[in-house]
């Protein structure tokens, strides 16, 4: 998983099987410095991330299999909002 | 998912199993400021998306399984057109 | 896998289905003079890993499998403390 | 997928179960004015692509599939030999 | 699969389920003349492969699937050792 922060979100009507009713989500990678880290990523959120949160992504197979009985071609997903974290560097 | 750019079509007659009938489009992938970022990727489009438009691009299984009873050896596929979105940086 | 040192944890109350319980730790991935390299990862430890300690990180479906018959949405494990490496390089 | 360039062959004899009487060939990743983008990936090629061709890449669990029913550690595989592509840039 | 060089050894004591009684390499990616490109994977091998030789490094749940019946979390696995390659550049 990766820590980014919400920043948008994204809308689409015409689009594949599965992706009804997804709320999606931009979030931008950011290091424990807050600074930004790699291209933004499209993440569905069923946790109810506001703009503005550091959240928890994962992706691939695992995070799409949050949809376990539905073939939603998702490749990554919300999977925490960080309420705090601790780091020790150096 | 990412977000991107359609900018062209490929072509391919020798080809793999599975890959019959597919409409293989080339993306660029863009950033919330439509400035490029990476290379180009190859993804199939089932749902009508034309050149110049933005897309959302999904990867991996996940995007396979739109093929869910047949064994096509896709790794990336067009899953929305973009309406809109919003983005707040900073 | 990637060699790895522990630099922190991080805490979410709100969070997805299967995300109960896991104990999320802040990976840096190193090379073997112990520089940092690429952006940090957030993995699942369930072998007790501690802050500073080399750890060998583990990621995508193969890692979600210690999960066999869960639907953990994770996509990096911690799966070995490093004990010892032994590099000859040039 | 990608986009890439035959640029060799590689043999291995002592290798892993799976791996018999596999053609592997090294693709430079290009981008559409042929300029080189990454480094090499070998992959497998059952579709008779030659030194110097384009070719479309397809890497993970959706190439590998092509071996149905067969356990191949393959992770990426030629999936089409380009005919003929049109980019619109700008 | 990308091409590499083994340049260590790595031990565990403290690990997961399913990492008993694997040998565990360094490989450093390289190109085809020889220069190092990108971090360090720590990847298993069953085949014998020693300290600098050339090898096929595969990875995610392909690679994985070597392990047929048995739930390993390894992403990587050294599936080859490379007798000779050949390269037409340009």
């Amino acid at each position: 998983m990766f820590l980014g922060k919400v920043i948008g979100s994204v809308w689409s009507t015409q689009k594949e099987e599965g992706m009804e009713n997804l709320k999606l989500l931009i979030v931008q990678p950011i290091d424990w410095k807050e600074n930004e880290g790699g291209p933004t990523v499209i993440a569905a959120d069923r946790i109810g991330a506001g703009m503005g949160e550091r959240v928890i992504v994962s992706r691939g197979t695992p995070a799409k299999n949050i949809f376990a009985h539905k073939n939603v071609p998702i490749d990554a997903v919300i999977v925490g909002i960080v309420d705090s974290y601790e780091v020790q560097e150096g």
